[in-house]
C-alpha cells in the first residue's frame, strides 16, 4: 500500500491522496466525474438511510422527477437560468451510426427540443405543481428526490465539485410565506442535527448574501463548517423561493376566501459533497477517521499470527467474538485474509478510518481478553472477553462524542472576530479560518476580489433571524 | 374522481388510465418521460428496499459510476453498440447563453469527447475492472448500482418503455465460466423468489434465443410473466457475458498457475418495468391491486359519519384500531379527511389497490367491531375488535397466497402447447398467451414477420439448461 503525505505538509495533495487510498473514489475517463466505490457509496447509503426516515417522519414524500429538463422550462426563471447556464451539459442528439471514423453522433438525429440534464429541478418540479395544485387543499405539497444532478464545471474535485454527483432535493409549496419559511427551517435544523450527531460536524448557521444566495431563491439558509485548512465548506442548504418559482411557472391556488394567489416554495438539499467535509473534518495523516454513527464498518477483528500452528485457536476465538460484537448491532468485520501481514492490515484499516480495531494473538486466546485500539486517538484497551459487547458499545459513543467536541473547539479556536482592516485581510490571506467583520456589499466584492474568500454567511439566531446585519462571516473555501 | 374504463372493453386503454387515476405517474412535457409520483415511488422504494437486502446478503456491493459513457468506450464491444446504437441520447455540449431568441445552447461550448447517457453500464464498469483486477484475489468481483438509465425508444409506454427509467444493474467478474454461470443463476433465482414471493408474479424461466438476447452476451436468461391481456412481459434479466467484454476491455488477471487469462462476466437488471408487469397481473375494472406485500399502503381506515354529531366518538376508536394495527408492523392509513366522502374513499383506494379497507361507522363503535373489506375478491368481514390485528395479518397473507396462485392458474390456463402450424398462427395472432411450438431461427423470423410475435425464450431446468433445443415458447408481447 503506498504511503500517505503527511496532512501538515500538503492538505490538498493528502486529500487527493486519502481518497483513494481508503478506497472511497476512483478516477473515471468521464470529465469532472469519479466512480464512487463500494466503500465511498457505503457511506452515502448510511447518509441515505438516516436522513430519509427523519424527512419521512416530517411527512415528506419521495417521487422522481425527469433527468431532462426542456431548455424552455429552465429559462423561465431569470435568475435560475443566468446562475445554472455555464453549467449544463446539454443533450442534443439522440442516435449513434457506423462511420469509417467508427461509431459516431447520427447528425440526421438532431432533438428538436434541446434538453438540460438537471443541474436541480426547481423547473422542472414546479412545471407538475402547476398541474397538482390548484386550491389550499393541495397544499402543503411536500416532495423529495434522491437523484444524481450534472453541473459542468470548470475546475473540479472528488465529492466537493464533480461535473455530476448524487444528491437529494426537496421541494415544497405552501400557502403563505411563513408557513414556507418555517419548513425551510425546519429541514434546515433537521441537516444541522443530523451533521452534529451523526457526522460530528459543527456548522455556522447563517444566511447567505445576496450575492451568494442559490439562483432564484428569496433566502438561502447555509450550515458552514471549517475544514482542517482553515477553508469554509457549505455542507446543505436550504432556499426560501417565496413566490419566484410559483410565479414562472404560474402556480395558484384558490384560497379559503375564494381568491386565487401565488403559492410560496422552499427547495433544500445535501450532496455527496458532504463525506468531503467529513475527510477534511476529522481525517489525519494516517488517514481517515469516521465517526462511528456513519461508519459503514465500525470495528475491525484482526488476528495476529506468529506462525500457522495457533491459527485454528485464534481463528476459532475471533470467529465467536465476531459474531457477539455484531449480535448486538455493532457493524463489524473479521479480517481473515490469510495472504496479508497483521501489520498490513491495521494500515488499512487505520487508512479506512474504522473507529476501533480488536487485535487478536495467541496470549489473548489463553488469557480470555483482547486488545482494542481506537483510530482516532490511538488509545490501547485491555478487555476481558466477557466485557467487549458493552465496552465497545461504549467506546463507539465516546468517539462519537470526542470528534464533536474537537470540530466545535477547531472551529471556536479558528474563528477570528477582527476590529481593522489589516487584520481582516491578513486573516483571509492566511487562511485561517472564520473571519467576522463588517459587511457591506461593497466589502464583499473588494474582499474577493483582493483575497479570493467570500461571505459565507451572517450569522441567525435560532429563529433563522440575521443576528446583526452589518457584519457577516467570511472565508476562504472549498 | 374520472371513472376507470373497464379492463375488457379496452385493456391497453385501461392500463394507460388506471396508471394515472392511482397517481402512479404523471406525465411530463420532456419526450417519453414520466413522473414517478410519491404512490408509485413508493412501491419501487419497497422493491428497492427488499432487493438490496437480497444481494447484500449474497455478497454484492453497491457502487456508483458516471451517468456519461465517452463514446469511444461504448463501441469497443462490437454487438453491444449495434444493439444500442438508435437508442443513445447524446450530450455534445455544456453551455447556454443568452440571444434575441432567448436561451439557446451556446455553439462554442462544444465538449471534445462526445458523451452517451448510459443505457446500461456494462463499459464504463469494465473499463474499471481491468484497473481493479490484477490477479484471481481480486475475484469474484460483485458491484451493483441503483440508478437512471436512458434509452431513446421510439415508442414509449409508462413503465413498460419509457426514455429514461430506474433500475438496477449488477455486474460481476469471476476466474471461471462456471462461477460466473453460478452466479447469474443465483441473480436469476434472485428474481424469480422475490417476483413470487413479494408480487405474486409467475414466471416462465427461460433462455432468449441468439436474436433475442442482451447485446453483448452469450447467454441471457429471462423471467417472463403473462399479463390479464394476452401479452408476454419480460421482467428481469440476468446476462452470462462470457469473455466478451473482458476481452473488449482487456481485463485479465493472474492466475494461481501465474499465467494471465481474460475473466468471466455477468451482469443482471430489474427495473421499473415491473410495476407496469404488478399493474397488468394483478388490476381489475376497479383499479390496481396490490399484493401486500409490497402495497405502500396494507390496510386504509375509512370512517363513515352521518352527521358530525358522531365524529369525535368515531374518530376516537378508529385511531385507538389504527394505532393497534400500526404497531403490529402493518402499514396502515387513517383516512381523516373531512372534505370527502366515506364512498368517494372508499372508490379512491380501492383504485389505488390498497389489499385492506377497514370501514367503521357508529354502529361498530357501539358493538366493538370492525367491518373489513378485501380488495381483491370484495369479501366482507365482521370482526371483533380484539381480534382485528391478529385477522388483519392473516388476511394479508391469505390475499397475498390468492394472488399469486390466480397468477400461476392464468398462466397455465394461457400456455398452449400447439402441434400445427395453424394453430401456432391462430393462436398468435389472437394474442391468447404463450403458445409453444417448434423452434428454428427460420420459424422465429417467420413468425414475427407474421404475427409481430417474438420467442419469449426456451424453457430451462432448474439448472439453467434449456431443456427441449427444438421447442420454444412464443407470444405477443411488451
Amino acid at each position: 500500500m503506498a504511503r500517505l503525505i503527511r496532512q501538515e505538509d500538503n492538505f490538498s495533495e493528502w486529500y487527493n491522496q486519502v481518497i483513494r487510498l481508503a478506497d472511497l473514489i476512483d478516477d473515471s475517463d468521464v470529465r469532472g466525474c469519479v466512480i464512487l466505490r463500494p466503500y465511498g457509496y457505503a457511506i452515502w447509503e448510511n447518509i441515505q438511510k438516516i436522513l430519509d426516515q427523519k424527512f419521512k417522519d416530517v411527512g415528506i414524500h419521495n417521487a422522481y422527477f425527469p433527468l431532462f429538463i426542456p431548455k424552455s422550462y429552465f429559462s423561465r426563471e431569470a435568475s435560475h437560468v443566468s446562475g445554472f447556464a455555464k453549467e449544463c451539459a446539454i443533450v442534443t442528439h439522440y442516435r449513434l451510426k457506423d462511420s469509417p471514423d467508427g461509431v459516431v453522433v447520427d447528425g440526421s438525429a438532431t432533438l428538436d427540443d434541446e434538453y438540460i440534464v438537471r443541474p436541480t429541478s426547481e423547473t422542472i418540479i414546479w412545471s407538475a405543481f402547476k398541474k397538482w395544485i390548484r386550491s389550499y387543499r393541495d397544499v402543503p405539497l411536500k416532495i423529495n428526490q434522491w437523484c444524481n444532478v450534472c453541473r459542468w464545471e470548470m475546475r473540479t474535485r472528488p465529492f466537493l465539485r464533480t461535473s455530476e454527483f448524487l444528491w437529494q432535493e426537496g421541494h415544497t409549496a405552501h400557502m403563505t410565506r411563513e408557513e414556507a419559511y418555517t419548513q425551510a427551517m425546519q429541514m434546515y435544523n433537521i441537516y444541522e442535527s443530523f451533521g452534529r450527531d451523526h457526522l460530528a460536524l459543527s456548522f455556522v448557521r447563517g444566511c447567505k448574501t445576496e450575492a451568494e444566495k442559490f439562483a432564484g431563491a428569496e433566502k438561502t439558509f447555509t450550515l458552514e463548517a471549517l475544514m482542517k485548512d482553515g477553508k469554509a465548506l457549505q455542507c446543505a442548504t436550504a432556499h426560501l423561493l417565496g413566490q419566484n418559482f410559483a410565479k414562472s411557472f404560474e402556480v395558484q391556488a384558490l384560497t379559503k376566501d375564494n381568491t386565487m394567489q401565488y403559492v410560496y416554495g422552499t427547495s433544500w438539499g445535501i450532496s455527496t459533497r458532504i463525506i468531503g467535509a467529513l475527510v477534511m473534518t476529522h481525517g489525519d495523516s494516517k488517514g481517515l477517521i469516521l465517526p462511528p454513527q456513519i461508519a459503514p464498518t465500525q470495528v475491525v477483528f484482526i488476528p495476529i499470527m506468529k506462525n500457522d500452528d495457533c491459527k485454528d485457536d485464534i481463528m476459532t476465538y475471533i470467529n465467536a467474538i465476531g459474531q457477539e460484537v455484531m449480535s448486538c448491532g455493532v457493524r463489524a468485520v473479521v479480517d481473515n485474509r490469510e495472504e496479508k501481514t497483521a501489520g498490513f492490515k491495521y494500515n488499512e484499516w487505520e487508512v479506512k478510518g474504522v473507529p476501533l480495531q480488536i487485535r487478536i494473538g495467541l496470549k489473548d486466546v489463553a488469557s480470555h481478553s483482547t486488545e482494542i485500539a481506537r483510530r482516532d486517538n490511538g488509545e490501547k484497551h485491555n478487555i476481558p472477553r466477557e466485557q467487549i459487547c458493552g465496552f465497545v458499545k461504549e467506546q463507539l459513543a465516546i468517539i462519537q462524542k470526542d470528534l464533536y467536541s474537537q470540530t466545535l473547539r477547531f472551529r471556536q479556536e479558528h474563528t477570528y472576530v477582527v476590529n481593522n482592516d489589516n487584520d481582516f485581510v491578513e486573516r483571509l490571506k492566511n487562511k485561517d479560518g472564520f473571519v467576522v467583520y463588517h459587511y457591506s456589499p461593497e466589502q464583499e466584492k473588494r474582499i474577493k476580489d483582493l483575497t479570493g474568500a467570500t461571505v459565507r454567511c451572517q450569522e441567525m439566531g435560532p429563529s433563522g433571524k440575521v443576528i446583526d446585519d452589518s457584519t457577516a462571516i467570511y472565508a476562504q473555501s472549498y
